[in-house]
């Protein structure tokens, strides 16, 4: 088992890492001061249900905590207002209040969307994660929580630190592959962005994690959170710093608006956008390794690292333009000077840009 | 012009109180750190646009503020998710940014819809509040943001402070004579619960505050706003002692619950409330003037301070046992102990409360 604790002052949270933690729910909920006098609220998803509520249910109702469950449906579109206000409903309804919790047993979108609920619910009561994603390890540090709106994603939320997150590795075993490669995508992106040794690691370490191998997994999840932990403990209110999280996104959320509906997964798009990010490095100046190394490290995690050649690269740059509101001709963008480290560019020529979105096409696998 | 700070920490902002400050609005806005390089949105009630929007938006765009406005209807239903939603697709469609603000031109409703759509979009963006009721002396004190759900009021929201709050006492003029009372029962709940002095200026005084005179209005604001930013500091989070501002509220409440629609204002719901808690006092052992002068600074204030005949006991009763979940056979309740005093009692018997609320209903006139 691994423990890291997310440093926040006074709002300062502990994350445990390990198999089989579910099993011990309670011991954690109760060491960390969720209350058994008040009811829980549990939300999941309609997939991770299937495999691993019921168990989740009954160890925290033998030890005595008054559960109640709603599931959601599996997907992105379950962030929405729409489903804030049911789930409030059903938080009336179960009776919680100022002393409860709001568990969220998932993925990312869960744990945004029960953040949410647990951010707003009578101005804020007690949240608690259970990620059973490899992707949610970025989404259980830091305390952005939020619900998407028809015209922008993740645009009404807010910031709120769980009590505790709880990472039951077993848990992962149901994910389908290609969640995990999207997954690792983001735990290569915090060695790329941070620590030289952990990219290196990745690499080596691709196939077992591709495997589940539940020690290389708890190795890996807990260098990511730790990395993401120690931007976030800098910069808790996304002033500066923060922004070399978003390596490969700015291109990756564009891919992400122009590809068709579930064509690529966040995680594959800023693969692709950290390939990018990677060119752009080498225009200004990088070791070739930054390009090379951070291909072959995406590519070993079973992920995309070219893009498809029916994307239009002018949509794409449309899309780049508008997401962001850049200023004539340059555009802000998270460079790469060397494995484990970036820089903010302010002024990237957007010309630049758009020539590297059309080499993406080019790339091919290493 | 009267300035007071609520201290919050690095939370903390100013109040200024006086005539004619929405014509020197911008000013406050640039001192206070409101860019002009981001859009603002103003948002604002139908009747309060018709009397105060125009010059408030034209005295912006002359200082060179970006202003968008939307218009809510007037009234409680605007506090709901859907309002939200629109709310933020405005604030899309205006390009609002990170360094936007959202400023609140209204009385509570619109403070506390504006706020938390400050407090949501984007994970939080500035906030101004330009009080227009004498009611929203409170609201603009504390942070407190929400909306309601079909359910249960105010059930959604966060603790989101302004930047800062511009009372300009002009705009009070307009408001109808049943506002004004209603205001001021908040005001004199201020002076019950904190100070004698202060409860004792607002009887003698009471003509000159329904007549609307500039000068007593914004002494007695001033003074309301002081004495709960008093507590809030001392509470930010209502762990304990911002408890006492629920003077007169849980009977005030049941009364809100049971009343057809738009019978009763808030304010007169908590008048009633507050004659309530007094005699609750008396049982107590408080001096006889806990009694008489809360019901006579009350009346002199144009408020009810007796209960309409055709209330139905027995759903005041269920009301309140449903707002909050009292024990068996007790509740909580603020109770005075003397005229500028309160405690929390929380082992008050509902027999007595039963009492108290069908003696309600024979209270005469002073
Ligand atoms: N808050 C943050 O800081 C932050 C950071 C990154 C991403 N996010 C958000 O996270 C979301 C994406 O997260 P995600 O990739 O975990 O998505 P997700 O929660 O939708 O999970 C992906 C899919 O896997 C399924 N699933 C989850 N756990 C499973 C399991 N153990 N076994 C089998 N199936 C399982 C889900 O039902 C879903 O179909 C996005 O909404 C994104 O905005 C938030
Ligand atoms: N956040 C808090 O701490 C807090 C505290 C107390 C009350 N509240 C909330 O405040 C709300 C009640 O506030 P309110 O009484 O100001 O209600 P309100 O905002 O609805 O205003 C009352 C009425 O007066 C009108 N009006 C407002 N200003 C006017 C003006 N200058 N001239 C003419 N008409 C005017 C409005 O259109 C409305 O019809 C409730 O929703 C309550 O929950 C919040
Ligand atoms: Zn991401
Ligand atoms: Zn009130």
């Amino acid at each position: 088992m691994r423990e890291l604790t997310v440093d926040l002052g006074e709002r300062s949270y502990p994350i445990y890492i390990g198999e089989g933690l579910l099993k011990e729910a309670s011991t954690y909920f109760i060491k960390h001061g969720i209350s058994k006098k008040s009811p829980l609220l549990i939300i999941t998803d309609s997939r991770v249900a299937e495999y691993h509520l019921e168990s989740f249910e009954s160890e925290l109702a033998e030890a005595g905590f008054q559960t109640a469950s709603v599931i959601v449906p599996s997907g992105e579109s379950s962030k929405s207002l729409s489903m804030l206000e049911s789930l409030v409903t059903k938080a009336l309804e179960c009776g919680l209040d100022r002393k409860s919790a709001i568990v969220a047993l998932g993925g990312g979108v869960v744990g945004d969307l029960a953040g949410f609920v647990a951010a707003s619910y009578m101005r804020g009561i007690k949240f608690v994660q259970v990620p059973t994603t490899i992707l949610a390890h970025d989404s259980s540090v830091g305390g952005k929580v939020a619900v998407n709106h028809p015209l922008a994603k993740n645009i009404i939320g807010a910031f709120h630190q769980p009590e505790l997150v709880l990472y039951d590795l077993n848990t992962l075993q149901t994910l389908p592959p290609r969640e995990v490669s999207a997954g690792l995508s983001e735990v290569v992106k915090h060695g790329l962005i941070w620590d030289a040794e952990f990219a290196a690691w990745c690499e080596e370490n691709a196939e077992k994690l591709l495997a589940l191998d539940a020690e290389a997994l708890g190795y890996a999840l807990y260098k990511g959170c730790s990395v993401k932990a120690a931007v976030v403990s800098k910069d808790e209110r996304e002033n500066d710093l923060r922004a070399i999280l978003n390596l490969g996104h700015t291109i990756g959320h564009a891919l992400e608006a122009v590809a068709g509906y579930g064509e690529l997964l966040h995680g594959e798009a800023i693969s692709i956008g950290m390939v990018g990010s990677a060119r752009l490095g080498l225009r200004y100046g990088a070791p070739e390794d930054v390009y090379t190394v951070t291909k072959r490290v995406l590519a070993k995690s079973g992920l995309p690292v070219r893009l498809p050649d029916h994307f239009d690269v002018d949509k794409i740059m449309d899309a780049m333009m508008h997401d962001k509101k850049f200023s004539e001709g340059t555009m802000v963008f998270v460079v790469p000077t060397e494995i484990g480290k970036v820089e903010i560019k302010s002024d990237v020529p957007v010309q630049w840009v758009r020539e590297i979105v059309e080499q993406l096409k080019l790339e091919v696998q290493p």
